[in-house]
């Protein structure tokens, strides 16, 4: 697999774009040989510029639910596009999407639309404030939820300010959890949880239900806000709220990627409690009312709930777990496959500097198959039994290679490291 | 003109949205008899719900400077979103719209896309963060820079913390952007500035040569960043950065809205200086990379650089403001209209409650022409010399409807009254 166009792409990259590329999607901390533009997708298949055909398991990060291009869900969008998009006022589609959401998602009574993920959680982090008249957060250590200044996982470019009153416990810890309750005192506004444990680097972990409870609780015993952060995980874990399957309500949920196949728009959704909070906050944007992402959502949203989607990609996740491991395993390698199987991490076992998962990865990418060495993956529901049988023969020949280079590998520079804090 | 089918969707609304709808485009501030929902738009007509047809002089807010659903524009969108929009990396669209941008925007020589008007003031502020090392901030007094809770105009939500280190400035007054410099003291890392006095309420104002030249030369003296908010009047004041007519050139530059036409992307343009900071912020969204997007600005840039638009709107601008100082003279009223001719705000004299500008614009309405009675109005390219004089006409009717109201109206209790701070 040779990349001359990417590469010309990228020259032409660096002198308008900073560093070339920036954001989730820069390929810095990726292995060498990794494409870093792509023309085409299709299903779940990805074209990159040189017309290298790949199996993708970013699903752009999580928003391609149903497969690119998929067709019902572009329609609803092209045809409102051409009725009405972004105009002086919202169509009824927002009516009509508020109400779709509400029902699907136990806890809520509202709903509020907006573009990125981090919207969703900065207007929750806003009406927890408004809510309570606190300032505090109690947020696990190491767990992403956006990339504003008030949740930006790194130092540049943020005031001391910004971060002020946070509180950070250790995921599925309730001592942990506890203690940075009682750290934050009267001033506790909103604890922010994940799904489960998705954080980079390091392996995934599932709430235990006591640690959901808790978080529960102790949000009542303060009047603080409980907040299900959802823009990763949400419609991948279950057709409701992810912790509606631990049985804990949270007072809000923050939604994007999946709810409307890669079309911008994202969500917080809310209880009666956290209503008259919401009303009174300041929260708008350009383009957050545009009809035609809200029509695709609705397409969308009526796939979540009429096919066997989820199901199939946790087959798909499944099948791919246990056929990765066997074939691990016969090369002697052992894997630390975390999270749910349709949201897959793939580490080695020691690889302090991941040089082992990033000779594989990079071999894997060579023969077809995008996955990443250290961010969790995504299956789609326009993954078939015959992709996961093509990732696993691409396995086999990378297990293969790495057993072979394993023992000359040089230390992995490009490697980044687990975020800390 | 009657609103029964927004009415029902109004009650709807009412249960799963806070507060039935909100942000801007709430129709909560303005005049009663302004519909809220719209289900159609083409060119420069929007219809609402009820099938009333509206000549539209906000263009959604500003985003509308070709027309609603142009063809060039939507096309290149459809013909991306079909090959590729959101993906697991950027399209080499990114780089055609880098080069684009900084092709036309002469102070800049990089650009990083985002979402939202907000994401690129926010990274803006990063930016000068990180090339600063310092915090501070001078902004001028009841500008708008978006609703992170770092810029939010309203206090509900907002930590104290998050808008530490700001110090204001009345805009066009040398004397006091001094003094807000000086109290910044040896923490200032960005100067803020509108590219013109577009503040909500009160009367528009261009800057004078001399502000400009002295915010830049404050900007230098201290090593703080210039940064020039364009999002609400990019590339309708210049083919360029709008102080490139007052021959000031900022670090950064923020745009969105106009930029598509109303497809989703905003950009942040900077400066060789502020590269090396550029680069090490982290700054990312699901969809900032996604292709269409990117393809509708190529389109609308060509738009941009290849058309007369920007002096169409212009002189449709003057033949409105024109034609409604005579029409309101000719009823024995006196208009405050202020701003560019092609953005205007349009105020009455000696109406501190509002009452009959809010009494106008509802007429305007009833009338067909979608006018706003506190924020400033955007012209767009698909306006004819035909729809001045349809406003004109309305224009008439609605000045003589208002001389035989005017000395019974009520005081105006819907008039939310100027932002402060």
């Amino acid at each position: 697999m040779s990349h001359p166009v990417d590469r010309v792409l990228r020259e032409r990259a660096a002198r308008v774009i900073p560093g070339g590329m920036y954001g989730h999607q820069a390929v810095a901390a990726l292995p060498e040989g990794y494409p870093q533009f792509f023309t085409r997708a299709e299903g779940p298949w990805l074209w990159d510029t040189d017309g290298n055909l790949l199996l993708d398991f970013m699903c752009a990060y999580g928003p391609q639910l149903f497969g690119y291009a998929n067709a019902d869900i572009d329609r609803a969008y092209v045809e409102q596009l051409h009725a009405g998009d972004a105009m002086t006022g919202p169509s009824p589609l927002i009516v009509d999407l508020a109400e779709a959401m509400v029902g699907m998602i136990s806890h809520a009574d509202w709903a509020m639309f907006c573009k990125n993920g981090s919207d969703a959680t900065t207007m929750a982090l806003m009406v927890a404030r408004a809510h309570t008249g606190r300032n505090g957060i109690v947020r696990a250590a190491g767990a992403y939820h956006g990339s504003q200044p008030w949740c930006n996982p790194r130092p540049r470019g943020i005031a001391p300010t910004d971060q002020a009153g946070q509180h950070v416990c250790a995921y599925n810890d309730v001592t942990s959890l506890e203690a940075a309750v009682k750290a934050a005192g009267t001033d506790l506004a909103a604890i922010f949880a994940s799904p489960y444990r998705h954080d980079v680097f390091v392996d995934q972990a599932e709430p235990s239900h006591e640690y959901a409870r808790r978080a529960r609780e102790l949000a009542d015993e303060t009047g603080a806000l409980l907040i299900v952060d959802e823009v990763r995980a949400g419609f991948r874990m279950a057709r409701d709220c992810s912790w509606s399957l631990l049985k804990v309500a949270p007072d809000l949920s923050c939604w994007g990627k999946a709810i409307a196949n890669g079309h911008p728009i994202s969500a917080l959704m809310g209880s009666e409690k956290a209503r008259g909070a919401a009303e009174k906050i300041y929260a708008t944007g350009s383009y957050w009312f545009a009809a035609a992402a809200m029509a695709a959502s609705l397409a969308t949203l009526n796939l979540i709930r009429t096919t066997d989607y989820l199901e199939r990609i946790i087959r798909l996740g499944e099948m791919l777990r246990v056929g990765l491991d066997a074939r691990a395993a016969a090369r002697g390698f052992k894997l630390r496959q975390t999270g749910p199987a349709q949201m897959p991490l793939i580490l080695f076992d020691n690889d302090p500097d991941m040089r082992l998962g990033y000779f594989w990865s990079a071999r894997m990418v060579a023969h077809g198959v995008y996955v990443h060495p250290w961010h969790n993956m995504f299956l789609s529901a326009a993954m078939t039994d015959a992709n996961i049988e093509f990732a696993l023969d691409a396995a086999e020949q990378s297990f293969s290679e790495l057993a072979d280079a394993a023992p000359r590998l040089p230390p992995n520079t490009r490697y980044p490291g687990p975020r800390k804090g």
